[in-house]
């Protein structure tokens, strides 16, 4: 399920999302990716997995990367909202449960076929890959830097390698190992490596 | 290029490379992965960039997943050899500049290409993903596992989560964030991240 949100304006500068028949068509665009891969994303079967039309697809973009454009738009949209609970423990867990969920779900799968195929168009590559995964490090980053003005954790944590971990870990179980990657590690992860590496610097 | 090792047998039980004209056809397969992703990877492009008939490689491998199969248990090897330089400090260190430079290389290109274009051959995927990056797992868990038994980290640093943390620091920058991934960045992840951990559990 793609979370519906609506922008005001897209990021990339492509057509904006916003009805529900719109939403059918992103969906179809991550559940064709996740499948099939990039080189089995065509218009015809993202026609066929939305139950529409070729034409209405081409009627709002001209091409199959314009298109992933704007999916990827809304994909990488709702982590912007940086959690505020008040502490930094149940604000770096919250962030990074949403990474969990996102990566786990359709999302997730159209991004890791996206990482590879991409690779000799840069554009579409920074486009694709980064845009969405870019917003999750921002959250991250705004978590930390909030921690640091609530004189939770020492200034310049944010910029120290240290912390990478968070949400170096959920992407290293994502892409590579395939470890669990539920519920379960999130608070795993913050109590035991990110709070402690924070704590003793 | 491919670092030439000759295991006697291979772990995926292919053909198993061992001669020189072997070593070219590797290299391109890597060459063409990298550049023309895994949809690219035919078996007229490699011959190309092998400079050999297409009718050699035909000799040996019957299709694009067997020959990449033999080329990948070839890449995956050297990372078995695990570092022992008497210290954790050095060998963490040794280990994930290994890795470093593996990601950096061909072989690194032609994984990332791989990550997502197989999602939909799982016995591919297994073969094609898990077994370099697997090795390179195993390196590190061997690396952790002697300084356990050498009393330099607690018993069970192995298993934690935190043990993830050097390598998917690694990962992150290599798959998704695209910060500098060189030498320098792993004397500052083994000395601010790993060991404080490890210390500080």
């Amino acid at each position: 399920m793609v979370r519906t949100v609506a922008p005001t304006r897209t990021r990339s500068g492509g057509p904006r999302l916003d009805a529900s028949r719109d939403a059918a068509i992103a969906s179809a665009v991550l559940e064709v990716l996740g499948r099939a891969g990039y080189a089995g994303l065509t218009m015809d079967a993202v026609a066929l997995a939305a139950g529409v039309g070729k034409a209405t697809i081409y009627r709002r973009w001209s091409s199959k990367a314009e298109l992933l454009l704007s999916v990827l738009d809304v994909v990488g949209a709702p982590v912007l909202e940086v959690p505020d609970t008040g502490g930094r423990r149940d604000d770096l867990v919250t962030v990074l449960s949403e990474v969990v969920t996102l990566v786990g779900g359709p999302s997730g799968r159209a991004l890791r076929s996206l990482l590879g195929a991409v690779v000799d168009d840069p554009a579409l590559q920074e486009g694709c890959c980064r845009l969405p995964l870019a917003n999750w490090d921002a959250a991250w980053s705004a978590v930390l830097a909030r921690a640091v003005a609530r004189g939770e954790v020492p200034a310049g944590a944010g910029e120290s390698v240290a912390a990478e971990v968070g949400p170096a870990v959920l992407v290293l179980r994502w892409l590579v190992t395939g470890r669990p990657l539920d519920g379960t590690v999130v608070p795993e992860l913050v109590d035991r490596v990110v709070l402690p590496l924070l704590r003793c610097r």
